[in-house]
């Protein structure tokens, strides 16, 4: 494909010549996610804004992943940017016990946004540690023990966290021992409950957890935890009530409902927080990538009144060195406000309603192999299949095919950088995404889906 | 007493006006790590540089406590602060399973620094992080279950962290199902085996860890973890000989050796490592704090290369959204590029032998309350007693007392901030501190000795 300049390098050739060192440098030092180390083969990134990175080659690749779904405002915004460089010179870091003045303005600004009562904030450096410490809370809380979690969701790769994590990443790290208890949640397109409409599968669904929460026993269970739109497992909303029944479930039972919104929220779904459309406040809130696009590591717990007065006179019992880091908090309130000033959730809603959903929609209707459409805002999973009756995934759960590597292939030829998860192909752009960037991805995604036909029936 | 400039404002009266804003919107809005919210009082902290920070009265103290033990390399140091500046304006942030060469040139610093074989590196954000994936390393390498770790440890405080933590933060959130089996570490002055020097200390210390492998099960121990100089829980260097018969009877049974450096590596003991004292190699290494002196949220665990072999093949089970971080990593490049040539690690080293400890000895003869004194390079503890031969504690362990409240009040009054930990005064100023600048904090510390001395018979 077409070669362009790279931004920040003098050419082409030097941004090659940083790419391949880098390479060499990564196979022989570089332990990565998630990978068998000895085959992996991964791509160079030398350059990213707004939209756009850059590969090692020097291809310009429209970012359709935002990386791991974090980088809500794009890459290196500049007035992000701006108060990352001001703050560094300023004071970099400073431990959680003292006072600093960003890491207050960052927890004034999430605390106007989170839903509710829940005013707030524990900073963590990521996701992970945010439910690690929210299911902590919830815990000394209540002076319960089990968590109950969804199937078909994730939650982090810590020990506790990857075990309330209902995808398979948790198989290889579940020693039956952390007291995570798994339910069904509403998937009308793969139903676990028989319905045959939305209304149906909320109910059934709420009916199911209210049968779980009675059958594990009301008294032993310290909280449910449940992603408001499940993310990796495959972008499905919940129905309409269903948020709300589980809310009542765990009032009733005195649960701590956990709405995890590490990868849903900060504009994401086109909404601050994708909680935010179901009228449902929970307990607890947690959240990282968006609040600072990751710009920083950056997590956290946004907590109720009545969970916070716990730890009023008795000491919550944990922490961490870089808890509230100024770094991270002054890219946090800059990201925010940058958010607020130009509009970007709304951005994320529109662009979602008007642009990525019509133009779903009508590719569904040309191409055999999409069985399933699901999303919101710039959050959305196309669902591959062999055959629209059978369902039959066009790649294992958790696995690939070669229909899935041919696209991902293809798509990168083509220039967009999609995030494929198994059968689906998800498209999580970044908030800030152009109407023009839009359709650009998905001129390309519709060309890409013919391999997909090619391999459906 | 006397009113400075404060860096980066301009008056006193300003940067008053800015800590009064952050310290109420902090109490609003800000739940504290490891705090009783209700009644917790922080100190505001409104700049930072070199070995001082400047609280939100305008004070300036001396910094003798590096935070939590991690500006290894002062505040704000300005080659660290360039090299975040500079990668900020370049490229903040890339998903894990992309090539950086901010990543790759970290990874190959550390591995050039790291004991022995320890040569690819898996990054974390934090020291918790890291602790959870090397234990997930080790289970998934031997195929075994239970980690050994000391009593008097301190590991992090996500769910397996802090479980293997043998220090009371441990206790709350201690359900018995981590499969977390303490043992005795060497300690002379409070010997769990009533040992009367060193020698017999070390051999009576390995006898018990052979003891407790040996009745435990060998096949059912996955991991043996501990600090190589044991930080939070007192500062306590092994006897010489203890980690090689450490390293000796996990290399018999298939146990994996896991130097948790998060506190005590890079410089702090006055060398890159401080297992590089003890002639020893361990199969996984953590890190964090001074990799990069927090200036942006890093930790990482290096690997030996048969751990990593058995990932080779097999995917590793464990990852995170911001493994690399590009910032991070740029920070740690410039604060390894900067400590190796500015000479800082040999600093700790010197001012530890030639300073702290002849000043500490020499106040150990006057003070009728010092009871022991244990440390190397910038990383000393003072233990403080009532008597020296009950070894009574001046405060209860994991408690405080009067003594020790109103010896933290006059270390700020005189212009030093210590960090206190029970019945000890840890003194861990920046690697970079300056003779003048020790001397500056010691001869505070013998002021304040008084106050302990008084309560002492």
């Amino acid at each position: 494909m077409e070669q362009y300049t790279v931004p920040g390098y003098t050419s082409v050739d030097e941004a090659k010549a940083v790419a391949a060192r880098a390479y060499e440098l990564d196979r022989k030092h570089v332990f990565h996610s998630w990978a068998a180390q000895g085959s992996f083969k991964p791509m160079v990134v030398t350059a990213a804004e707004g939209s756009y990175v850059w590969d090692g080659n020097g291809d310009k690749l429209l970012d359709f992943s935002s990386q791991l779904v974090n980088t809500n405002i794009g890459h290196q915004h500049p007035k992000v940017v701006q108060a990352i460089v001001e703050q560094a010179q300023r004071i970099t870091t400073i431990a959680p016990h003292h006072v600093n003045d960003q890491r207050s303005e960052a927890a004034r600004l999430i605390s106007e946004r989170t839903p509710g009562d829940l005013n707030q904030v524990f900073f963590t450096n990521s996701g992970a540690e945010a439910v690690e410490h929210a299911i902590r809370m919830a815990r000394v809380h209540t002076g319960r023990n089990k968590v109950l979690s969804r199937y078909r969701s994730y939650h982090g790769a810590t020990a506790l966290a990857i075990n309330v994590t209902g995808d398979p990443r948790r198989w290889a790290n579940d020693r039956g021992t952390e007291g995570a208890v798994h339910f069904f949640g509403p998937f009308l397109y793969r139903s676990a409950f028989h319905s045959t409409n939305e209304a149906e599968e909320e109910q059934r669904a709420l009916e199911h957890l209210e049968q779980v929460i009675e059958l594990e026993g009301p008294a032993t269970i310290a909280a449910l935890i449940l992603e408001t739109v499940p993310g990796g497992p495959g972008i499905i909303p919940p129905p309409p009530g269903y948020l709300r029944g589980v809310r009542e479930l765990c009032t009733k039972h005195g649960i701590v409902m956990i709405a995890d919104e590490v990868m849903c929220g900060f504009g994401r779904t086109g909404r601050w927080f994708a909680i935010d459309e179901f009228d449902t406040v929970p307990d607890l809130l947690t959240f990282a990538k968006g609040v600072n696009s990751g710009y920083v590591p950056l997590g956290g717990v946004a907590i109720a009144p009545h969970i916070a007065a716990t730890f009023n006179d008795r000491p919550y019992p944990g922490g961490l060195t870089y808890s509230g880091h100024p770094l991270a908090c002054a890219a946090a309130v800059a990201t925010i406000n940058a958010m607020s000033d130009d509009g970007v959730v709304d951005n994320a809603r529109i662009i979602g309603e008007t642009v990525i959903e019509p133009a779903l929609r009508e590719m569904a209707q040309r191409h055999s192999s999409v069985g399933d459409l699901r999303g919101r805002g710039v959050f959305w999973a196309v669902e591959l299949v062999e055959n629209q009756s059978t369902k039959a995934p066009l790649a294992p759960y958790a696995g690939t095919s070669q229909a899935m590597v041919e696209m991902m292939a293809e798509c990168k030829r083509l220039g967009m950088l999609p995030l494929m998860v198994s059968n689906r192909i998800h498209i999580a752009p970044p908030c800030t995404i152009t109407a023009d960037e839009a359709r650009e991805g998905l001129e390309i995604l519709d060309q890409v889906l013919k391999i997909a036909d090619s391999y459906a029936t």
